[in-house]
């Protein structure tokens, strides 16, 4: 098993990873909880609940809730349904919330910890590659329909416990989504497993090298997130592909382009933007090769440019209305600029039109 | 003026004391913000919200939201209609809410900070005496409908700017409201405030000492605070008369029976129970006279008991489903003990009876 630790202002907590640890859980809790309620939602319930269960077995009070699967869920009923969940099943403030799940089940059941009671402890037990960013950094947030993310907390989990072998059971589209965010981790920090990744074939990727490209990109967020907890500065280098990508989303309405896929393009396009403005020769075709071989969806159908650029200006990172994007100058060598309105209309449109004709 | 600093483990800011300062809030904003939103409710929208925005003018940038008044509005509408309300009037993570108006106002509009975009800047403006308690110490919730203050936060404000002149507008349940929490902070450790009080009419008091009561009031709220930020000790001693009050104020349906008025009547019960444990001899009766000349309602009528316990249990001090009451060992000198279900049934049945038949 290779851990972690990750310090942060309020707390330090472990990050485990390793086949089949959800069968521990009950060894790594950090202390003795009156009650446990699991968040988890319909496809992962069906799959590991029980196995979650029985790891906790001999603990007199274990509920849990399940949620609907998807983004939609990360929404202000699901967050106060899970409050009375939480009311109903006695929990008080010795109590734990263990989100079982990708990023929707951690944001929203991390949400719900932070809330409930003013803050009770949570576990992160990330099932999907993605969740690897979501579930390590203690960002939780559920939506808002004018935007994704837009009501949350800064709340650290008590730990992650990180089963790959839950992975195997990965859709292609999750495993995408899911290494998107590596290549966004190794764009920012790290060439050497930048290089690696694009050698690997995801439809062939093996246990070993799953396991050591999401410790890799594990090290990389936690990096960021001690340097920089409440995202005053470096934090937000992690952002990268971000700014496009959430715009994307949104635009294409949470889930028809997965998360990792919307940023994947929206890397394609920060990296274009470097080029141009530090005359660079990052490695645009070769990454635009890798994502195309595997299956990423790349062709972006009828898009409104003005609806999209608005839609990026409603993004958590704009200040004083101007939107701040983070470029690279080299591979692990990232920087945040503010650029004009008018700027960016025409880096998108010229990015834009370049992806319809390729 | 007088002014004080409290501590935190996230920040440090000043609570200003003295009349007519909402016209000088400008001065007290700790930095420039890019928008600004001020939060108040109708009545003190009607009253006070010009000042306010006047004392602002220059800034670009100054909208306002009005809620309901009173405690209905402290619900997740309320507070997804704040967050909508933020995002379209463009504020971003250097913006400011500000809060003004009693409890509900701050306590809402305080969350609303906490969590839009995960936590922006906000500054309490109270405008009642019960808020002198309310807008210290970061507590920041809207109610659950099966409980009061079940989702929130601790998140401390960047200031407080307590202008005593707008206390004058209160009506006399108010009043009374909000001495019943300097009471219990003399009650828990300050004799000699409890003695100025008790010899103070309420409908007769002066502006000076007015004053005076409120900032010993708000250095007793501060301290505890400052010992215990996240409530895991000695700040529970604050919640002494709270564990009835709470439950009072629950089923008499948040506002027939305002928030101190319950809260007076808990620390009655907590008394009676205090000399009876301890056998002391605490000033029951004095604070009793005191109370009903002064106007406070203490006949509970048509009151079920057992209704009454189950909803003392839903406290959130409940550990382990035991629950956890503050008493006197004397004045200044509070303790917290878990009571069993049978003893403190018991004293309530024996608190009641006596409480319909004086």
């Amino acid at each position: 098993m290779v851990n972690l630790e990750v310090k942060t202002s309020v707390n330090s907590y472990p990050i485990y990873v390793d086949e089949n640890i959800r069968h521990q859980t009950k060894h790594f809790l950090p202390k003795k909880y009156s009650v446990i309620h699991i968040v988890t939602d319909k496809r992962v319930a069906d799959l590991y609940l029980d196995d979650l269960k029985e790891s906790l077995e001999g603990h007199p009070h274990v509920f849990h809730s399940i949620i609907e699967e998807g983004e939609k869920s990360k929404c202000v009923a699901d967050f106060e349904y899970l409050h009375t969940r939480s009311i109903q099943f006695g929990l008080d403030r010795e109590s734990l919330v263990i989100a079982l799940g990708g990023g929707v089940v951690g944001d929203l059941a991390g949400f719900v910890a932070a809330t409930y009671m003013r803050g009770i402890d949570y576990i992160q037990v990330p099932t999907t590659i993605l969740a690897h960013d979501s579930s390590v950094g203690g960002k939780v947030a559920i939506n808002h329909a004018l935007g994704k993310n837009l009501i949350g907390s800064f709340y650290p989990p008590e730990a992650v416990i990180y089963d790959v072998q839950t992975l195997q059971t990965l859709p292609a589209k999750e495993v995408r989504s899911g290494y998107a965010e590596i290549v966004k981790e190794a764009l920012i920090a790290d060439k050497g497993l930048f290089d690696n990744i694009m050698q690997t074939k995801l439809s062939q990727v093996t246990n070993d090298t799953l396991k050591d490209h999401i410790f890799r990109g594990i090290k990389i967020k936690t990096h960021f997130v001690q340097a920089d907890e409440k995202e005053k500065g470096i934090r937000a280098h992690l952002n990268f592909g971000h700014t496009l990508g959430h715009a994307l989303e949104a635009k294409y309405g949470y889930g028809e382009l997965a998360h990792g896929e919307a940023v994947a393009i929206g890397m394609l396009f920060a990296m274009e933007v470097s080029n141009t403005i530090y005359s660079k020769n990052l490695p645009v075709e070769l990454l635009y090769k890798w994502l195309k071989d595997n299956g990423f969806p790349l062709l972006i159908k009828e898009i409104n440019i003005d609806s999209l650029f608005n839609q990026m200006k409603l993004d958590k990172k704009v200040v004083n209305n101007q939107i701040q994007l983070v470029l690279l100058k080299d591979i692990g060598n990232p920087v945040t600029l503010e650029l004009s309105d008018e700027d960016l209309q025409n880096y998108l449109e010229t990015f834009i039109n370049k992806m319809t004709k390729i």
